[in-house]
């Protein structure tokens, strides 16, 4: 996480009380804005809350203390080409607005209703970062990569089915976008998408 | 080939003598609209011309006797995402035209510059069928797919390196293409593409 | 779907829930010929009846209003190598009769019994689109590529074991078809096969 | 080789005077009917004709000494999708007739022409072993498997381009073959493929 | 099956229920050696049993009617490297009995304790087809293959972990074997096996 | 290219001359630093030079006009694992240099001798964007990672030999990379990272 | 195991009657180190205790009898990338331990926060023999084998998601890493590592 | 290589004037035993032999200096399944002897043929460390891993055509060995495996 700011806890694997202990612990080395990814709602409901404690769960994340006040100007974009995306969309999301960022959300614009996505060009172009999310095919990379002007991050989901592969079909489209300023994270990593963002869009600062 | 039409000759891994042969063979058999494919300049120039005799270098291919007059209205669309499938393109176009059709052909528009794509919407709209050939991310299928009424034939091509597998890559993503109305043929077969296309093309006189 | 026809809903992933809620705002947009694909009994059983509603179980979909009437002459033949390719071909089946097309079915007609498949040419040679079904070695898209006049989509399953790949065998099997006419969509894709067929099917009216 | 019989030479990644050494060695041994497979024309031609030679250009083998007498009643039938095939039919083909089997070819008669297939039925009825040879979709294993009545050796070749994968797909089909008492050995294997059909044409005596 | 003897069911994905149904209805076409192949312990104990019904556990097998009375001199072998493979091997086993012939079983002798199997050495050189099933890294089928004169056919299993990728890597290896007279089947093809095995070994018969 | 900047040419698959018609046409068209990449020394030679023009043999890049003036402070740097990687490394370098960016090089530094990699710590704490470059295994993009705070650019190369499997190893390595900040290029893309890396270091000034 | 030491029981697949069984079978016949591993703890608990038994729930294995005195100086390094690597390190040094050495445990220093590795130098400077376990993309192999003087077997694990390809990724990165002396086991095989290292570290008693 | 030793040059990709300038600066920096893999005929015969330097044309390898005296007592084991592998053994026996250790070579005993595999049984109990290296099904370290009580390291070789698929077959065959004892290095890397028997034959040394 950004200078003085925070841990992050990978959720996954780890049973409630784990997740428990470790995110107490933490807070009481002073940490006050502890990210926790892919957190079922039954550990949400089971974490012990005397600590400052908000569940997303969209995004099946949570603070423990608060997400930061943003300190940079303008969006992180993040779009997504269906709606069985936006697990993925919100984790990145969560992750960046705990790490003090704007987030724009467009959600289920997938290119194969260009017209819809075309429609948010604006935003496009006036974004600092945008992370674009898709199964499938993952053509919406291509596209966004060629609208925008800014850093793109391609996030493979594992959305789909048959040669879908689980998100394989998904990643290698992006590998080859033909769009300049396009790379890519694993699937389904919208916390690593989502920190990447961050970074980026707090180039200014760290110069 | 449509009834009473002709044959095709796969020219690779045949020798010129070879290919020679076989073309007169069907030529004396009474054929007057062979079709031959993945042919070299070498055995082109190589043939014996004591027949009608016509090369296409940018298709290599190649007819013996004559194509066929158009004989349905409206036109196959041929899409190109770049430069380097024209080949391909051309293998099918020499393919649909030899079999009676009608071929307009847009190349280079790949998803990246998605406004010269949308620019050609108007013959995207009227084209009876489209075949859209894309190496590297294949993502041309799904943005045409989405803009065409009509059936869409993805022909996934071997341009690309690296992660781009020889074509591999643009054929899981037209395979999973989130558009409805694409089908897809085997990576580099702009002559299956071509004769699929003229068969629909010519649907309604099989009625 | 066709001008002025319909919608499509795409269950899997999707609560009963989500899909009631989509399926009844789409009635109260006046759509009058809904189509649910992968739709469980139990989501079928839990659908809120206060609209015209059918559910086909093999194919495991639904629609809401009613199939359009079939306005073209001739069939849609569907043609599966097994037994358990049936619920693939049902979803095909719904799919093309919602959209106003005759379907004819001939099912467990695998190539390794040649002559059964041999007893239905007629049916396959009168076909105006033909939509091959199979999982394992996906021969069948070969030989009735080879009898047919008329397109082919070809639908791999993800039936069979072992090397079977989860449709992978059959899918790549059915690329490499030396029948021209011959295209392939996604593993267990029954709509898009569906689909596509009705598109080719109402061919000469959109001329 | 069968008990009393000869040797196998395999000739690829050898050189001309490496051949040439073993096989007279082998001849100096006692040996009279050895077989060399994947042995280029120039090795043929370099080779030392002080022993008895006889090279088979079609099937890149030669023998030195002698083919064996055929043995047994019946035939070894020798099918080949296309004529790209004929090669690693022909290896086999020397193969089982330097081990004492009378071979029958029929070649060319891949499923996507399926009556020209079923006119050679009775050949395949009456074949005592069947060696089916295909590449691209490798689909007439199965319609073969589905025709005879007796053990059926599939053979998957090289040919084919894009998702051909070199012989992968018709491998894959092969061992997915729907109909029983079809096996299938290495892509390219026409020397294994001989062999065996010869130990099983044999069976009998070895009782 | 062989001539005038039976069918066989394949009873993966179908319920007990529809198991009984075929079951019966061959029956009472007069079948009465009927052979079901992945039937549970629960399908077998639903059965309806007016019928003479045999249970095979260990192959998750049964026969309906009787199998045929060894009707050809020496045995077919069937050999496993590990006690994990005797599924599919009683697999094979009962397919075998069932079509009329002696089985000979040598089960967990893998490569690694080379000395077991050797001891078995007669058991291989006697045999007149042999079975050889191996998970993992498959080398039971080469060291099998170099022993034995008959032909063997090799059987992969998904018996392994990681690497084993479910029995690809010992399909490949068995693919590979530089023994000669080896063929392969499906993974896990115990029936295929069993059946091809049965072929061979009624060789003679067929002349 | 950056606003009003340039064009890139990717010179592989286009001849000399092909090369050489589109440079002088952009220039023709007012571009003043167009980038060539993947040029061959011998297209470099042959490209007609009454145009200012320098070749970067390195890197395999020409550049026709004049790079930018470095617009930004700080460094990009660019770090590699062997000295087979330097070709990508150098196609990175000359890309962010004619966009107007200072490069740092480090090249050498493959993490099996970490300390000559950690003697660096200063310019990889310092950096404004990296861009790690490593075939084989990949680890340098982890360790950088965890040492940067800055946004990773890791390029995957084809180099190495085996299980390397022309990059993908290396590639699949960086995906999973467990430290946060790394985003993946396509194998052997220098330019896309070189490119991305300018974007990024441009960040303020878009703002 | 180790000259009159024992035997090993692979629990996976095996019921806790089969282990109960074949470890008391074992025992009757005199054996007095038997290791027992992928034991769950439901088997552990239900075991029979008229035999010493000490169940390790950490590495899901169990020894019974005793664990082997250690007979060799110095140590047996287990190092992990991370927490969820730790049951496949535990199988590796109950292994070990159970046959007769000290084992040191080093755990979750991944190579993302390589100064917590740097740490441990000493202790990878000191050691007999490593034990590098990782999943993701592995790269500790890497970085410990350029550190270390001994030999290091590399143990990938199944952990990780998306592209970690159930250890496949980790497999590949450590058989291409560019330290020298780095060997590999298959996916999650604790132990097959524990078992060499012992082996190596017995090395000179074997002399 | 060992304390004090030398050092190693990875001839491949390398130009000869290249390897001649690393080479001649290590031995004026003070080596006296460095090693060169890969190296062509033609770069052995255009180095400046200004300095001792003994070209292995069998292993494409050559010292310059010398190779050190054998310092360790018994035996390094290079065994191999065929002779097209003996390259790669040579690679390993050239490595291994110039860091001071004795090779046996053991070569062509594949599994096909056990019985000259079994010849050697005393060379196999009687080794320190064995080095077992085999193409295609790479049965070869299983069988050894067996019969030895010493490590075993297993190199995969690229020998082989089809599913041999470079030497992936047999590198999966070998990481999924049931033998213990024997771990993997990547395909044809003789060196790796030579050093690292070497680094395991020393090893009393170390303590
Ligand atoms: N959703 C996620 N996907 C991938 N990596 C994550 C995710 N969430 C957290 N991480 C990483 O996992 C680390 C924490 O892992 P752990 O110590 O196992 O909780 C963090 O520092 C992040 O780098
Ligand atoms: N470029 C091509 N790609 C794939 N198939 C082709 C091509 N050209 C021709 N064919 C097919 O190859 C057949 C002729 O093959 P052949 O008899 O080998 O010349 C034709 O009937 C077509 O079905
Ligand atoms: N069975 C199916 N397989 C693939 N795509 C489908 C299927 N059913 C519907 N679709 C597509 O999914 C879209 C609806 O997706 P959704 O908005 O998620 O319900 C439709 O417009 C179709 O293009
Ligand atoms: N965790 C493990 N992973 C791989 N192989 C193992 C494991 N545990 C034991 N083994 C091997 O499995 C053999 C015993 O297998 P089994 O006879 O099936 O119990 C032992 O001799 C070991 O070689
Ligand atoms: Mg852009
Ligand atoms: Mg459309
Ligand atoms: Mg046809
Ligand atoms: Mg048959
Ligand atoms: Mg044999
Ligand atoms: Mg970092
Ligand atoms: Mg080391
Ligand atoms: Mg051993």
């Amino acid at each position: 996480l950004r200078q003085g700011v925070g841990e992050v806890i990978y959720g996954a694997g780890k049973t409630p009380e784990q997740i428990d202990r470790i995110a107490h612990t933490l807070w009481e080395g002073g940490q006050r804005a502890i990210l926790i990814t892919r957190m079922s709602e039954a550990a949400a409901e089971a974490f012990t809350k005397d600590v400052p404690f908000e569940y997303f769960p969209d995004g099946h994340s949570a603070v423990v203390g608060a997400q930061m006040e943003p300190d940079v100007r303008g969006n992180i974009l993040i779009i997504t080409a269906g709606t069985s995306d936006i697990p993925v969309a919100e984790e990145a999301a969560v992750t960046a607005e705990t790490l003090g960022n704007n987030v724009e959300r467009i959600y289920d614009v997938g290119v194969a209703g260009i017209h819809r996505l075309l429609s948010h060009t604006d935003s496009i172009m006036k974004a600092r970062v945008i992370i674009a999310i898709a199964g499938m095919e993952g053509a919406l990379a291509s596209v966004v990569g060629g609208l925008a002007a800014c850093p793109v991050i391609a996030v493979p989901t594992s959305i789909g089915y048959g040669t879908a592969f689980g998100g394989v079909t998904a990643l290698l489209s992006m590998l080859n976008s033909c769009a300049s300023g396009v790379s890519v994270v694993n699937i389904d990593n919208g916390f690593g998408a989502g920190y990447l963002a961050s970074m980026i869009n707090h180039m200014e600062e760290s110069k």
